[in-house]
């Protein structure tokens, strides 16, 4: 079996950070590596007994020969419906030091005894870690965050089919949560409506963040939502592994001049975003076009905007802007956009008189220009009284 | 706001494990000592940009008022909606190493530079964990485990609902999937609707174990269930956080003698072991009551039988054996059962002829004995062809 991923990309990557050996261990990051495979049975918890879940997946630069994978202690029912193509597997790992070992095992048999380890240093654990520097004293550690997100920044097609999915399923959910809504139902309630709506079409929902009327608290509240107000919801949810992340506004009743203007420029903002993409443009114009297209609004000089990539996680490569804060530096922004990438693009307001009014939108660059995925419901869904 | 655990307890379990202060960062024990509260907004995934959430509960023995929680960059929103107790509350991390250098900063402020802390090894991150060891260079880290799930052993009266209900909702759901099915129809399509039944029951998937016919991979593959074949399910989900896990049968048709024979005895080891449950016996009779039953039983050298605490993770205290292994030492089954502890029991054969037969039910100790919660379906489930 081939690796499911651009090996030599991966090569290159790992040379240019020095690296030799790649040990991934999220969820993500180890499904992406595996060609989509995720153990079911902790898919959505890590924690068991006195131990943890801890999949491995070892890359050797170069060597894929050499690849390996530490499952967990039952494993073996996952491997069985979905082989994966590490030439090397074990399962039989039921703490995170049991993982460690594993992979240290692997790592002397391939006669790796020094050398640069690139690991997820925000997720490895503690004592898997203190196990690993214990079997490899003579190895250097750094994080292999950029060299991940970066393997994974162009999408393939089938990437984009289940981000496509995704995206028409979570507006679907939303739309269907709005027509569903009678006058006092609850924030919580109605989050709990939307979470059924997005089981039904297959995500594995995420979280949603939900404001009624002139309130901007985003949490599922005890609030109701009652005629004349607006209802903003951003929701996320899973398809096969890859997220959905939209936001769409709703009003029970008629929207009124004011929110009708408010939205209008918002939506104005997100359209004229989608102009600046196109595979070779740096990624900055992206957050140029939106700075443009605000300061020709009335009420731009209160609007939040913001442009991420996404994929298995949200806000992931590519960068679009210099952002000294959280670790992206100007060659991100000058970076060209290339085909495949998909990007997620928001505007919001909080406004006094009308509530909070957002859009949230996902967009992938395509060999022409962009598409947008899941590109409907973007008005003033009225729910009749 | 009062603490909502037994301090008193806990201060007691710190002072035996000589721990001075108790660092929690997993979601089960955070959502424990903030009582009740996980931040909805990470509930279902950790990553995000280029780092990670990462909440920490703080707590000095003996000194509650000094407790902290350090939530993640826009938890206000989570706060808002669901205050928590803690006297000392910062929201401002978007990585690991943001929330353990603001966890140093209270440490600091509270007077503490050296002395013992407890923390979770097997999920602190690696990156977190480096810059706590360089704030707090005095400091020696110990495991917090055993003296978390010591603490969460003894179910309240709220956590006990939850359970019931959790339980309630997980076998209707089962049996719902199992009326459900027609012939032909695959274990993939059959933990489908399983998770739609659970997401309509308000609990939140965690996986399903199932096989058909004589396989014993317990995956959901794409293989038919077919008339005059077995079906076991043992299928998990969470209520407001507290697991459900039970397992259930059912045959496409009509159960043959030898399918009814070997239910009978897994019933029966499954019935007699819940005898030995009461406050007060030593843990480890459960185990006996359990192989006793079993070596009354025909078909009893091929069973599996497993007993454990549950709660908010798999596997927790309390402890019913001595097993070295995974570091349950002889203690573990000499201590008493108490009421409020609620235990998993599993009873399962794989037979050549009739295929995987499992059952698995949730029994409380009571003040008088027991309860088991969801205690239906516990038979053939024959579904009509």
């Amino acid at each position: 079996m081939p690796p499911p991923f651009d090996t030599e990309k991966l090569d290159r990557l790992l040379d240019e950070a020095g690296v030799d050996l790649l040990l991934a261990v999220t969820k993500h990051n180890v499904q992406y590596l595996l060609g989509g495979y995720r153990y079911f049975f902790f898919a959505h918890a890590d924690a068991i007994g006195t131990g943890r879940y801890l999949p491995i997946v070892g890359y050797f630069r170069s060597r894929p020969e050499r690849a390996f994978y530490v499952g967990g202690g039952n494993e073996a029912w996952g491997l069985e419906v979905f082989p994966v193509w590490t030439p090397n597997i074990v399962t039989r790992s039921w703490t995170s030091v049991d993982s460690a070992l594993a992979a240290a095992e692997f790592i002397r048999k391939a006669g790796f005894t020094f050398g640069r380890i690139a690991i997820e240093l925000s997720f490895f654990p503690t004592d898997a870690m203190d196990a690993l520097r214990r079997e490899l004293p003579n190895a250097a550690f750094v994080e292999a965050l950029p060299v991940l997100e970066e393997l994974r920044a162009v999408k393939t097609r089938q990437e984009l089919e289940y981000l496509k999915t995704g995206a028409a399923a979570i507006v679907n959910s939303m739309l269907a949560t709005f027509q569903n809504a009678k006058p006092g139902i609850t924030e919580a309630e109605l989050v709990e409506y939307l979470r059924l709506e997005q089981t039904h079409r297959g995500l594995s929902f995420d979280y949603a963040l939900i404001t009624t009327g002139l309130t901007y608290g985003r949490a599922p509240s005890n609030r109701s939502w009652s005629p004349g107000e607006v209802l903003s919801l951003d929701t996320a949810g899973y398809c096969h592994g890859y997220l959905a992340d939209m936001a769409r506004m709703a009003v029970m009743g008629q929207a009124t001049p004011l929110m009708r203007e408010l939205f209008n420029e918002i939506r104005f903002v997100q359209d004229q975003t989608r102009v600046a993409i196109a595979p070779g443009r740096p990624a900055r114009e992206v957050y140029e076009a939106g700075r443009r297209a605000t300061e020709q609004c009335k009420f731009g000089k209160s609007f939040g905007f913001v442009a991420h990539g996404m994929g298995l996680i949200a806000h992931e490569a590519p960068r679009l802007r210099h952002n000294d804060e959280i670790g992206y530096d100007g060659a991100h922004a000058e970076r060209p956009l290339e085909a495949g990438m998909v990007l997620s693009i928001e505007t919001g307001i909080k406004h006094p008189e009308a509530g909070f009014i957002k859009l949230e939108d996902t967009v992938v660059v395509t060999e022409s220009a962009w598409e947008a995925f899941g590109d409907w419901g973007r008005e003033w869904n009225e729910v009749q009284l």
